[in-house]
């Protein structure tokens, strides 16, 4: 018998040993890796005093806790986080705050929403489509940019129309003799919906509503219009429900909006392009304004979120992976101990691919943003400069990016999504407690796949500007850059030449080169169905998917294989080897085994190479790389605060963490439920007889049933 | 501007009319492809009055609120309801009673679990493992089978020891003086954990523990512990807790026991097969007695779980597919409306493949269900006439039946998770709130993926026993006959010759013998494998689940093709051609598509027939059922109760009824958050330099810094 910490009779598990012994044998240095990770030695440590802050944050740390409250606790709590943010808003520089933003997502996604619907969307939307003069009096006059006097919300999506924003039928009527325009609902599906903010919290509303002048339709416009007044009521007019319960993200208050002809001043209407003027004369700019850049900042924070969200669930699935015994292997002997879950292949083939898809990810998401940026830089440049090449040059460079990023969020989102719950499986039973954390995450995440451009919407258009440039290349002899140069190379891939033989596996470089054969004949395959179908796009709708998925692997894994080649010598040398075996077991298993009837359908691999990888390859890369899982996970550097889960903590000693946090928050001293006397009162509920007063007995019978009677 | 029931300035979408056009079109009679479903009219007749009782039942009917409760409110509704079916249980048969707790497990899965619990986890462990007269005292003396006196748990999980019965840590010492079991928790990763009932209900546990007589480990056995008193206290020496919020079923008082040194007479050891005498002499049975039976009618729920399941979600997205319309098709003309989703053919190749998988996983889940029933029989009746061949048959009908039904727990369970979602993310934005009921079916089901065996463990046993049998065949010449009675022509596969070509994909018969082929290729190849790797069945892992969920689909197509061959002329005649278009759906996409990889590299199928079948023969047929969607899924009988959604009611009026539930839910005369003064006080907070006592201004910098008073 043990005397410890408690009496113990027998020796308990110690998780926390398996894992440490794996930490303190290390051959690469996490801090370097997690440089690789965040692109560069000053963004991981601007990152990490970051998240210094915010967990000694009394009002920003998620704690436990944060898994059982109501939704009603959740959006409280929220406000209470958005009113301490507003603060930081008011010290720190732009760049700052998104990168708090962005950690945020991973640790409490609700709060990143609920205040980037102002922020990002709201303000967003006025700086896009307002004069300087309507920018300069909503978002800094103000205040709202600190979260001060008006909080905004983004009045797009409408009942019967999601993501279809020409299809929306809100109209704002201009009424020329009180130079105002009148917005009105005409009827339920043009009702609001989803509005995040309104329920509780929005003053103003960014709607957007078909612009209706003397009886004409000039499409859908933006106009400012007051929901609420400054003592919080509902202006006249308005109508706002909350949308209630959803799968995720309670903590943000949805809701819906009615309006019933409310009246605003004309210069409400967001004036940047379209113009009304007081004699009702409207002005349209000359071409319709492509606002990529807006969409792409999306698309960027989201890859970046498929980033930290994989490796938050991969962490807290392979910390428990390899300090949890289950089992004893198959060859084990008579007397060993269990073997850990994460010694057993099949366990190592569920988690170590994920993991690599994390290390894609990270530079995917890094050459994604910084792509970004540079274009922005350029585009912004050479408009104030008026430099028509510079213009006609970061314009392509964008449009490059939009399909990239486009085939990026969606793939990274699902795959996301799916990596959540895999993880979630990993850890069997106890992936299910809400104290792991997989299960929030899940329904919190979901909605990726849907908002900012539902997946299939997007992977289809994706594919589309495939299919198109490569009949481009083919037929009309035209020349891409950017992302989709690999396509000048078309016709030289149209035979049914094999690519990856076996020993061509060991290559990544081969492999990258068969994905671009891959799309390349996939494309040319759409092609041909396409002709068949009369130029029935919808038709090859599925696989236009397809091809977007590769195009987004292709993206990833590129990135990584350069980022790899600009490594030097020195301290990052121990790093490469590693590096390698991560991005070819990525190649492996997200893209040759994923698309395994892709790539063997068009040749691109011959079945005897697919045969070997599914069998031994992908299983003995999995094996090299087992001992390396503890220090690569440590490698992204997710303080215990961000990982929020009773069985992922850095300690690893994960029975006593969760045994801890289970009984922090359902204290057992608590030993009867609230309802207990209704468990009483069935329980002791007196004899079937009595209760039905003896009628159903055959005493009863004989007293009134005829045929007794009778006999 | 129309008045109607409300003021609308134009004319609002009408979602109905689309779905009733389609019901009135139906070329086939819902009723009888119910009876197809249901496995006969009696039964289909069976299944619908129950419906009517419980939809009309005023405690046990499910509402939109539903969705709404927390956890607090969800465990007392749930023992509400509980209560409730006590009634039911008191003057219904078995039978009766076990349809019944179908039918909830898909509206209500938590009621289903947490009385399942008692009724089946407890109850059934007396059953099984104790004599006549402890089964005849626990259940019925004290009528606990009626959910009176005793409500009992099930204590097998440990923290530390999960699936792994015989890795079980809590002790059972035998205390010959006292003529005593002493109970004992021996630390902390022995806690009983997960255990449903324990936090508020139980007063009596189903203990595992490890029998130890005189010094020595005789394995685990079960004991009978009382928990708490009849005035519902605690026992000395029990510790429970509340193991708190969970991914899903919140509604289940799941707890962890501790059991500190308890005491319990000899005689509540579960004694059926091993035998404790006073004296502290041990017999055991001559035969691990395994419970195959018990296991497999765990599985046989499941079965039938994964088909309701999927029906209820796939007729949601599926009215709601046809009733919302959204963008222009391809093809449109330029003032063609809006097109309904449905007839976006990836929107058909994302939905109707699932409507296709509903009705495989029917008649595969009548189909186990019988065949249990029909193996349990035989064996019943050749054990009480103590017929030797008769139970040889019986048990080796319940081996084959127990490999059939491990691999479509395991499938069906996956498939079915998937289904959710994939069905979530048809119906967009509207899929992410909490009333369209996605949401909480996907965490509510979840578990069915870990629980009663892992996914993953099943299906590598599963795997095992398919490459131990071909071995047998091949190398022993064995015969084998039952599910995997097909392996015996193994010798005959084994080359690498094409067994479908373009030609084939018409006849379902083919791709069963493809099916076949393909698992057998694999088998041997996995085979091969081992023996490279030294009998190591760890490293085959993830190749022996891949086989398992291949058989699964061998099962579900062949019960598919073998029911339909039973159908007369008659009035099932309409339902042939359009059964054989799902069943051939089914098998083209389930099957063929998503191990196009396997079915490739084992050369099973033909390249060109691979490009043929996903680029153009799936839409093909997607298109061909297009039509018959709604009979389709109005035929799987559900109402809008079991439904429980939104979006997804019979009457296909899902704007307008979705506005009303999320109103009913939230009403919009409560237009203020219980926090808005929070909201307030952020809003109006005064400015930065008063709050900061301008400390940060100008001027007190001009005071307080030495350089400018230097300057």
């Amino acid at each position: 018998m043990n005397v410890n910490k408690t009496v113990d009779s027998d020796a308990a598990p110690n998780p926390r040993n398996l894992i440490q012994q794996e930490r303190s044998s290390a051959v690469f240095n996490p801090d370097l890796m997690n440089y690789f990770l965040e692109g560069s030695k000053e963004r991981s440590e601007e990152t990490k005093k970051m998240i210094q802050q915010m967990e000694r944050d009394p009002i920003l740390a998620s704690r436990s806790n944060y898994y059982d409250l109501t939704k009603a606790e959740q959006r409280e709590l929220t406000i209470k986080k958005i009113n301490r943010l507003s603060r930081y808003i008011e010290s720190e520089t732009f760049d700052e705050f998104e990168r708090r933003m962005s950690l945020i997502s991973v640790f409490d996604p609700q709060l990143h929403t609920r205040i980037g619907v102002h922020l990002g969307l709201f303000i967003g939307c006025v700086r896009s489509n307002g004069t300087f003069a309507q920018v300069n009096y909503w978002a800094l006059e103000k205040e709202s940019a600190f979260i001060k006097n008006i909080y905004g919300c983004f009045g797009m999506t409408e009942l019967a129309h999601g993501s279809n924003v020409a299809g929306l039928q809100t109209t704002a009527t201009f009424d020329e003799e009180n130079d105002s325009f009148i917005i009105n609902t005409p009827h339920i599906g043009a009702t609001k919906w989803w509005i995040g903010g309104a329920a509780h919290s929005a003053t103003h509303c960014s709607v957007y509503a078909r612009l209706i002048v003397k009886g004409k339709d000039y499409g859908v416009k933006t106009f400012i219009v007051p929901l609420r007044d400054s003592n919080h009521d509902l202006m006249p007019g308005i109508t706002i429900g909350d949308i209630g319960a959803k799968m995720g993200r309670d903590g943000i208050d949805n809701g819906w909006i009615q309006f019933s002809n409310v009246k605003i001043p004309r210069f409400f209407m967001l004036q940047k392009y379209a113009k009304v003027d007081s004699d009702g004369n409207v002005t349209l700019p000359k071409m319709n304004q492509l606002s990529y850049g807006a969409l792409l900042s999306g698309r960027v924070i989201m890859v970046k979120d498929a980033f930290r969200w994989s490796s938050r669930f991969i962490t807290i699935a392979t910390r428990y992976g390899v300090g949890r015994r289950q089992f004893q292997a198959a060859n084990a002997k008579e007397n060993d101990e269990e073997s850990q879950l994460l010694d057993y292949p099949l366990h190592q083939r569920r988690l170590i691919p994920i993991l690599a898809l994390c290390y894609a990810f990270s530079n995917g998401a890094n050459v994604l943003a910084d792509s970004a940026k540079e274009a922005n830089d350029i585009l912004e440049s050479a408009v104030s400069n008026d430099d028509k090449a510079g213009i006609d040059h970061g314009i392509a460079l964008t449009k490059s990016l939009f399909v990239a990023s486009g085939s990026l969020k969606s793939t990274c989102t699902w795959l996301t999504l799916e990596n959540i719950d895999k993880c979630r499986q990993a850890c069997g039973g106890h992936g299910y407690s809400s104290y792991s954390g997989f299960g929030k995450a899940y329904n919190d995440f979901a909605v990726q796949c849907t908002w900012e451009g539902d997946n299939n919407i997007l992977g289809m258009s994706v594919g589309k500007q495939l299919v198109k440039n490569i009949e481009n290349v083919l037929n009309k002899g035209e020349k891409l850059s950017g992302i989709l140069e690999f396509l000048n190379d078309s016709s030289k891939y149209l035979n049914k030449e094999v690519v990856l033989n076996i020993d061509d596996l060991n290559s990544t470089e081969k492999i990258l080169v068969a994905l671009q054969v891959a799309i390349i004949r996939g494309s040319a395959q759409c092609l041909k169905t396409l002709q068949a179908q009369n130029d029935n796009w919808d038709y090859i709708g599925a696989d236009l998917v397809t091809l977007s998925k590769l195009l987004a692997h292709f993206f990833l894994l590129k990135a990584f294989l350069d980022k790899v080649k600009t490594m030097g010598e020195g301290d990052e040398k121990p790093l490469i080897p590693i590096l390698d075996k991560l991005a070819k077991l990525y190649s492996y298993t997200a893209a040759l085994e994923t698309f395994s009837g892709n790539f063997l359908t068009y040749s691109v691999i011959s079945p005897d190479a697919m045969t070997y990888l599914t069998t031994t390859r992908i299983q003995e890369l999995c094996a090299e790389l087992r001992p390396h899982v503890i220090p690569l996970t440590d490698s992204f550097q997710l303080s215990d605060m961000m990982i929020n889960s009773a069985i992922g903590g850095y300690e690893g000693n994960f029975y006593e963490e969760y045994f801890k946090i289970v009984n922090t928050n359902n204290p057992p001293e608590n030993d009867k439920a609230p309802y207990n006397h209704l468990i009483m009162k069935m329980l002791h509920r007196g004899s079937y007889d009595d209760r039905t007063r003896q009628e159903f007995s055959d005493e009863v019978a004989e007293l009134i049933d005829p045929e007794l009677e009778d006999s």
